[in-house]
Protein backbone atom coordinates (compact mmCIF):
# COMPACT_ATOMS: atom_id res chain seq x y z
CA UNK A 1 0.00 0.00 0.00
CA UNK A 2 1.25 3.72 -0.97
CA UNK A 3 1.65 6.19 1.92
CA UNK A 4 -1.48 7.64 1.79
CA UNK A 5 -0.71 10.95 3.67
CA UNK A 6 -2.31 14.00 2.62
CA UNK A 7 -1.65 18.05 3.60
CA UNK A 8 -4.41 19.68 5.27
CA UNK A 9 -5.68 23.00 3.84
CA UNK A 10 -7.94 25.36 6.04
CA UNK A 11 -10.16 27.11 3.66
CA UNK A 12 -11.86 30.57 4.73
CA UNK A 13 -15.55 31.25 4.04
CA UNK A 14 -15.64 33.05 0.23
CA UNK A 15 -18.22 33.45 -2.60
CA UNK A 16 -17.97 32.04 -5.94
CA UNK A 17 -20.21 34.77 -8.03
CA UNK A 18 -21.12 34.52 -11.23
CA UNK A 19 -19.94 36.49 -13.94
CA UNK A 20 -23.55 38.67 -13.92
CA UNK A 21 -23.84 38.67 -10.33
CA UNK A 22 -20.25 39.84 -9.89
CA UNK A 23 -21.23 42.83 -12.02
CA UNK A 24 -24.56 43.03 -10.10
CA UNK A 25 -22.44 43.69 -7.25
CA UNK A 26 -19.38 45.71 -8.75
CA UNK A 27 -20.45 47.43 -12.02
CA UNK A 28 -20.79 46.61 -15.16
CA UNK A 29 -17.98 45.36 -17.55
CA UNK A 30 -15.41 45.26 -14.86
CA UNK A 31 -13.74 41.90 -13.68
CA UNK A 32 -12.01 40.25 -10.88
CA UNK A 33 -9.07 41.28 -9.65
CA UNK A 34 -6.61 38.19 -8.73
CA UNK A 35 -5.14 38.78 -5.49
CA UNK A 36 -3.46 35.09 -4.91
CA UNK A 37 -3.10 31.88 -6.38
CA UNK A 38 -5.09 29.16 -4.49
CA UNK A 39 -3.89 25.26 -4.27
CA UNK A 40 -6.35 24.21 -6.91
CA UNK A 41 -4.94 25.11 -10.35
CA UNK A 42 -6.94 28.12 -12.43
CA UNK A 43 -8.53 29.47 -9.11
CA UNK A 44 -7.47 32.53 -7.74
CA UNK A 45 -8.84 34.60 -4.16
CA UNK A 46 -9.54 37.87 -5.64
CA UNK A 47 -9.01 41.30 -4.49
CA UNK A 48 -12.70 41.58 -4.00
CA UNK A 49 -14.67 41.51 -0.73
CA UNK A 50 -18.51 41.11 -0.53
CA UNK A 51 -21.04 41.39 2.39
CA UNK A 52 -23.22 38.64 3.05
CA UNK A 53 -26.16 39.30 4.93
CA UNK A 54 -28.63 37.03 6.87
CA UNK A 55 -31.59 37.58 9.08
CA UNK A 56 -29.26 38.40 12.24
CA UNK A 57 -26.29 39.69 11.31
CA UNK A 58 -23.31 40.34 8.19
CA UNK A 59 -20.30 39.21 7.59
CA UNK A 60 -17.65 39.68 4.88
CA UNK A 61 -16.21 36.88 2.61
CA UNK A 62 -13.39 37.08 0.09
CA UNK A 63 -14.44 36.25 -3.51
CA UNK A 64 -12.70 33.03 -5.24
CA UNK A 65 -12.23 33.34 -8.68
CA UNK A 66 -12.82 33.03 -12.07
CA UNK A 67 -16.41 33.01 -12.58
CA UNK A 68 -18.73 30.59 -12.16
CA UNK A 69 -21.91 29.44 -13.81
CA UNK A 70 -24.16 29.66 -10.60
CA UNK A 71 -23.29 31.87 -7.46
CA UNK A 72 -22.39 29.86 -4.60
CA UNK A 73 -21.79 31.01 -0.78
CA UNK A 74 -19.28 29.01 1.15
CA UNK A 75 -19.40 29.21 4.76
CA UNK A 76 -18.65 27.87 8.18
CA UNK A 77 -21.41 26.29 10.63
CA UNK A 78 -20.50 29.03 12.94
CA UNK A 79 -21.01 31.88 10.05
CA UNK A 80 -24.60 30.35 9.35
CA UNK A 81 -25.00 30.19 13.16
CA UNK A 82 -23.70 34.07 13.30
CA UNK A 83 -25.42 35.47 10.69
CA UNK A 84 -28.65 33.54 11.16
CA UNK A 85 -28.85 30.85 7.65
CA UNK A 86 -29.41 27.41 8.49
CA UNK A 87 -26.32 25.64 7.79
CA UNK A 88 -26.61 23.28 4.90
CA UNK A 89 -23.63 20.54 4.19
CA UNK A 90 -22.90 20.19 0.70
CA UNK A 91 -20.65 19.32 -1.65
CA UNK A 92 -19.35 21.78 -3.88
CA UNK A 93 -21.41 22.51 -6.72
CA UNK A 94 -24.62 21.30 -5.38
CA UNK A 95 -27.00 23.80 -4.50
CA UNK A 96 -30.58 22.38 -4.52
CA UNK A 97 -32.12 22.96 -1.34
CA UNK A 98 -29.88 25.69 -0.06
CA UNK A 99 -30.73 28.89 1.63
CA UNK A 100 -30.53 32.23 0.09
CA UNK A 101 -29.35 35.39 1.10
CA UNK A 102 -28.53 38.62 0.39
CA UNK A 103 -24.60 39.77 -0.73
CA UNK A 104 -23.99 43.68 -1.04
CA UNK A 105 -21.13 44.64 -3.17
CA UNK A 106 -19.51 48.23 -3.48
CA UNK A 107 -22.08 48.68 -6.93
CA UNK A 108 -25.45 46.61 -5.66
CA UNK A 109 -27.12 44.43 -3.65
CA UNK A 110 -28.24 40.79 -5.05
CA UNK A 111 -30.87 38.81 -3.23
CA UNK A 112 -29.55 35.25 -3.91
CA UNK A 113 -32.76 32.53 -4.02
CA UNK A 114 -29.99 29.94 -3.14
CA UNK A 115 -26.50 29.29 -2.95
CA UNK A 116 -25.20 28.93 0.12
CA UNK A 117 -23.71 25.64 1.87
CA UNK A 118 -21.55 24.99 4.06
CA UNK A 119 -18.99 22.69 2.42
CA UNK A 120 -18.74 19.01 2.97
CA UNK A 121 -14.88 18.10 3.36
CA UNK A 122 -13.09 16.85 0.63
CA UNK A 123 -9.76 15.22 -0.93
CA UNK A 124 -8.87 17.08 -4.06
CA UNK A 125 -6.65 14.11 -5.41
CA UNK A 126 -5.58 13.05 -9.39
CA UNK A 127 -7.49 10.26 -10.53
CA UNK A 128 -3.91 8.55 -11.08
CA UNK A 129 -2.94 9.28 -8.12
CA UNK A 130 -6.38 8.27 -6.52
CA UNK A 131 -6.18 5.24 -8.92
CA UNK A 132 -3.05 4.21 -7.18
CA UNK A 133 -4.46 4.58 -3.42
CA UNK A 134 -7.55 2.18 -4.83
CA UNK A 135 -10.14 5.54 -4.39
CA UNK A 136 -11.79 7.27 -7.09
CA UNK A 137 -13.83 9.86 -7.93
CA UNK A 138 -17.08 10.50 -5.24
CA UNK A 139 -16.06 7.95 -2.73
CA UNK A 140 -16.26 8.69 0.59
CA UNK A 141 -13.42 8.22 2.97
CA UNK A 142 -11.76 8.99 6.31
CA UNK A 143 -8.99 11.06 7.58
CA UNK A 144 -7.08 10.92 10.44
CA UNK A 145 -5.35 14.32 11.97
CA UNK A 146 -2.49 14.19 14.29
CA UNK A 147 -1.90 16.69 17.24
CA UNK A 148 -3.53 16.94 20.65
CA UNK A 149 -6.53 17.38 19.12
CA UNK A 150 -5.98 14.36 17.09
CA UNK A 151 -9.71 13.82 15.16
CA UNK A 152 -10.38 11.56 12.44
CA UNK A 153 -12.80 12.90 10.00
CA UNK A 154 -15.19 10.87 8.35
CA UNK A 155 -17.59 11.34 5.10
CA UNK A 156 -14.87 12.82 3.45
CA UNK A 157 -15.76 13.07 -0.27
CA UNK A 158 -13.27 12.02 -2.89
CA UNK A 159 -12.91 14.81 -5.80
CA UNK A 160 -10.65 13.74 -8.62
CA UNK A 161 -12.08 14.82 -12.03
CA UNK A 162 -9.72 16.33 -13.32
CA UNK A 163 -6.22 15.73 -13.89
CA UNK A 164 -4.67 18.76 -12.38
CA UNK A 165 -6.19 18.39 -8.91
CA UNK A 166 -3.42 18.89 -6.85
CA UNK A 167 -3.46 16.29 -3.60
CA UNK A 168 -5.18 18.59 -0.69
CA UNK A 169 -7.45 17.46 2.15
CA UNK A 170 -9.77 20.35 2.68
CA UNK A 171 -11.30 21.66 5.58
CA UNK A 172 -13.02 24.48 6.64
CA UNK A 173 -12.09 27.23 10.07
CA UNK A 174 -14.24 25.53 12.44
CA UNK A 175 -12.83 22.22 11.36
CA UNK A 176 -9.16 23.38 11.72
CA UNK A 177 -10.12 24.99 15.24
CA UNK A 178 -11.84 21.59 16.24
CA UNK A 179 -8.82 19.96 15.36
CA UNK A 180 -6.34 22.60 16.22
CA UNK A 181 -4.78 22.74 12.96
CA UNK A 182 -3.53 25.90 10.59
CA UNK A 183 -3.08 24.40 7.48
CA UNK A 184 -0.11 22.80 6.74
CA UNK A 185 -0.41 19.41 8.98
CA UNK A 186 -0.03 16.15 7.35
CA UNK A 187 -3.26 13.90 7.82
CA UNK A 188 -3.29 10.60 6.80
CA UNK A 189 -6.30 8.12 4.86
CA UNK A 190 -7.58 5.31 7.40
CA UNK A 191 -9.78 2.80 6.69
CA UNK B 1 -19.11 -5.70 26.06
CA UNK B 2 -21.15 -3.67 27.64
CA UNK B 3 -23.24 -0.82 25.30
CA UNK B 4 -21.03 1.97 25.55
CA UNK B 5 -22.70 5.11 24.06
CA UNK B 6 -22.55 8.62 25.58
CA UNK B 7 -24.50 11.74 25.28
CA UNK B 8 -22.98 14.42 23.63
CA UNK B 9 -23.09 17.82 25.35
CA UNK B 10 -21.83 21.24 24.39
CA UNK B 11 -19.90 23.54 26.57
CA UNK B 12 -20.30 27.09 25.92
CA UNK B 13 -17.21 29.69 26.92
CA UNK B 14 -17.16 30.55 31.11
CA UNK B 15 -15.68 31.06 33.58
CA UNK B 16 -14.97 29.72 37.06
CA UNK B 17 -14.11 32.15 39.57
CA UNK B 18 -12.14 32.24 42.85
CA UNK B 19 -14.58 33.77 45.78
CA UNK B 20 -11.91 36.32 46.47
CA UNK B 21 -11.70 36.85 42.34
CA UNK B 22 -15.23 37.17 42.18
CA UNK B 23 -15.81 39.61 44.87
CA UNK B 24 -12.68 42.07 43.08
CA UNK B 25 -14.90 41.73 40.33
CA UNK B 26 -18.61 41.80 41.88
CA UNK B 27 -18.05 43.88 45.03
CA UNK B 28 -17.03 43.11 48.89
CA UNK B 29 -19.31 40.55 50.16
CA UNK B 30 -21.64 39.55 46.99
CA UNK B 31 -22.56 35.74 46.23
CA UNK B 32 -23.18 34.04 42.57
CA UNK B 33 -26.67 33.54 41.88
CA UNK B 34 -28.28 30.19 40.56
CA UNK B 35 -29.21 30.39 36.68
CA UNK B 36 -29.46 26.82 35.35
CA UNK B 37 -28.14 23.63 37.16
CA UNK B 38 -25.91 21.95 34.82
CA UNK B 39 -25.04 18.31 34.70
CA UNK B 40 -22.19 17.84 36.89
CA UNK B 41 -23.83 17.49 40.06
CA UNK B 42 -23.65 20.65 42.43
CA UNK B 43 -22.71 22.70 39.35
CA UNK B 44 -24.61 25.95 38.03
CA UNK B 45 -24.94 28.22 35.51
CA UNK B 46 -25.03 32.08 36.98
CA UNK B 47 -27.00 35.01 36.29
CA UNK B 48 -23.67 37.14 36.34
CA UNK B 49 -21.59 37.46 32.99
CA UNK B 50 -18.02 39.07 32.96
CA UNK B 51 -15.77 40.51 29.67
CA UNK B 52 -12.65 38.39 28.74
CA UNK B 53 -10.49 40.66 27.21
CA UNK B 54 -7.47 40.36 25.12
CA UNK B 55 -5.08 41.64 23.46
CA UNK B 56 -7.17 42.09 20.04
CA UNK B 57 -10.63 41.96 21.29
CA UNK B 58 -12.96 40.68 24.33
CA UNK B 59 -16.11 38.90 24.79
CA UNK B 60 -18.69 38.05 27.41
CA UNK B 61 -18.57 35.11 29.52
CA UNK B 62 -20.95 33.14 31.77
CA UNK B 63 -19.80 32.25 35.18
CA UNK B 64 -20.26 28.86 36.46
CA UNK B 65 -20.43 28.21 40.04
CA UNK B 66 -19.56 27.55 42.97
CA UNK B 67 -16.29 29.50 43.67
CA UNK B 68 -12.76 27.53 42.74
CA UNK B 69 -9.78 27.80 44.33
CA UNK B 70 -8.40 29.61 41.11
CA UNK B 71 -10.06 31.00 38.41
CA UNK B 72 -10.09 29.34 35.34
CA UNK B 73 -11.56 30.52 31.52
CA UNK B 74 -12.70 27.59 29.79
CA UNK B 75 -12.67 29.52 25.62
CA UNK B 76 -13.19 27.85 22.41
CA UNK B 77 -10.14 27.83 20.19
CA UNK B 78 -11.58 30.35 18.41
CA UNK B 79 -12.29 32.81 20.95
CA UNK B 80 -8.88 32.87 21.30
CA UNK B 81 -7.84 33.53 18.00
CA UNK B 82 -10.82 36.69 18.07
CA UNK B 83 -9.39 38.18 21.56
CA UNK B 84 -5.77 37.72 21.10
CA UNK B 85 -5.03 34.63 23.49
CA UNK B 86 -2.98 32.36 23.02
CA UNK B 87 -4.81 28.92 22.77
CA UNK B 88 -3.56 26.32 25.44
CA UNK B 89 -5.36 23.10 25.70
CA UNK B 90 -5.75 22.27 28.82
CA UNK B 91 -7.62 19.46 31.52
CA UNK B 92 -9.43 21.28 33.39
CA UNK B 93 -7.30 22.52 36.80
CA UNK B 94 -4.61 21.98 35.13
CA UNK B 95 -3.52 25.73 34.84
CA UNK B 96 0.52 25.49 34.64
CA UNK B 97 1.72 27.63 31.45
CA UNK B 98 -1.38 28.87 30.69
CA UNK B 99 -1.85 32.59 29.39
CA UNK B 100 -3.74 35.05 31.24
CA UNK B 101 -6.67 37.88 30.34
CA UNK B 102 -7.74 40.66 31.66
CA UNK B 103 -11.46 40.14 33.46
CA UNK B 104 -13.69 43.00 34.12
CA UNK B 105 -17.21 42.69 36.45
CA UNK B 106 -19.79 45.51 37.13
CA UNK B 107 -17.18 46.21 40.46
CA UNK B 108 -13.80 46.09 39.30
CA UNK B 109 -11.27 44.66 36.96
CA UNK B 110 -8.99 41.80 37.77
CA UNK B 111 -5.61 41.07 35.61
CA UNK B 112 -5.15 37.03 35.72
CA UNK B 113 -1.25 36.08 35.17
CA UNK B 114 -2.48 32.55 34.10
CA UNK B 115 -5.57 30.54 33.73
CA UNK B 116 -7.57 30.56 30.26
CA UNK B 117 -7.24 27.30 28.89
CA UNK B 118 -9.03 25.46 26.01
CA UNK B 119 -10.48 22.39 27.74
CA UNK B 120 -9.38 19.38 26.55
CA UNK B 121 -12.36 17.08 25.75
CA UNK B 122 -13.38 14.39 28.67
CA UNK B 123 -15.76 11.63 29.17
CA UNK B 124 -17.78 12.32 32.61
CA UNK B 125 -18.22 8.94 34.20
CA UNK B 126 -19.03 7.36 37.28
CA UNK B 127 -16.28 5.27 38.75
CA UNK B 128 -18.06 1.95 38.78
CA UNK B 129 -19.95 2.61 35.33
CA UNK B 130 -16.02 3.42 34.02
CA UNK B 131 -15.10 -0.09 35.57
CA UNK B 132 -17.48 -1.81 33.65
CA UNK B 133 -16.36 -0.55 30.63
CA UNK B 134 -12.88 -1.10 30.97
CA UNK B 135 -11.50 2.36 31.90
CA UNK B 136 -10.67 4.41 34.47
CA UNK B 137 -9.89 8.28 35.64
CA UNK B 138 -6.90 9.36 33.43
CA UNK B 139 -7.45 7.33 30.13
CA UNK B 140 -7.31 8.62 26.74
CA UNK B 141 -10.07 7.53 25.02
CA UNK B 142 -11.72 7.84 20.90
CA UNK B 143 -15.18 8.45 20.74
CA UNK B 144 -16.96 8.50 17.84
CA UNK B 145 -20.38 10.93 16.74
CA UNK B 146 -22.64 9.87 13.79
CA UNK B 147 -24.12 12.50 11.02
CA UNK B 148 -23.29 14.28 8.10
CA UNK B 149 -20.36 15.30 10.01
CA UNK B 150 -19.05 12.14 11.53
CA UNK B 151 -16.41 12.58 13.73
CA UNK B 152 -14.14 10.26 15.85
CA UNK B 153 -12.95 12.38 18.70
CA UNK B 154 -9.13 11.44 19.90
CA UNK B 155 -7.20 11.95 22.94
CA UNK B 156 -10.20 11.97 24.84
CA UNK B 157 -9.61 12.43 28.52
CA UNK B 158 -11.69 10.58 31.52
CA UNK B 159 -12.65 11.74 34.10
CA UNK B 160 -13.64 9.78 36.96
CA UNK B 161 -12.73 11.07 40.51
CA UNK B 162 -16.35 11.49 42.18
CA UNK B 163 -19.70 8.60 42.27
CA UNK B 164 -21.38 11.45 41.35
CA UNK B 165 -20.36 12.22 38.11
CA UNK B 166 -22.92 12.01 35.06
CA UNK B 167 -22.13 10.69 31.88
CA UNK B 168 -21.37 12.86 29.87
CA UNK B 169 -19.19 13.40 26.81
CA UNK B 170 -17.96 17.07 26.85
CA UNK B 171 -17.24 18.81 23.78
CA UNK B 172 -16.66 22.46 23.14
CA UNK B 173 -18.50 25.24 20.41
CA UNK B 174 -15.76 24.95 17.73
CA UNK B 175 -15.86 21.06 18.24
CA UNK B 176 -19.62 20.67 17.94
CA UNK B 177 -19.90 22.96 15.44
CA UNK B 178 -17.28 20.68 13.14
CA UNK B 179 -19.20 17.77 13.95
CA UNK B 180 -22.65 19.47 12.87
CA UNK B 181 -23.91 18.55 16.58
CA UNK B 182 -26.19 20.97 19.40
CA UNK B 183 -26.09 18.49 22.14
CA UNK B 184 -28.02 15.63 22.72
CA UNK B 185 -26.76 13.24 20.15
CA UNK B 186 -25.27 9.92 21.40
CA UNK B 187 -21.88 9.01 20.76
CA UNK B 188 -19.62 5.74 20.83
CA UNK B 189 -16.72 4.82 22.44
CA UNK B 190 -14.28 3.37 19.77
CA UNK B 191 -11.07 1.14 20.11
Amino acid sequence: MANRTVLVEVSARHVHLAQQDFETLFGKGTEMHVAKKISQPGQFAADEVVTVIGSKGQLRARLVGPARSETQVELAHSDCRAIGVEPALRVSGTLEGTPGVVLEGPQGRLVLRRGVIVAQRHLHIAPEQAHDWGIQHGDIISVRVPGVRAVTFHNVFVRSREAIDALSFMIDVDEANAAQLRGGETGELVQ
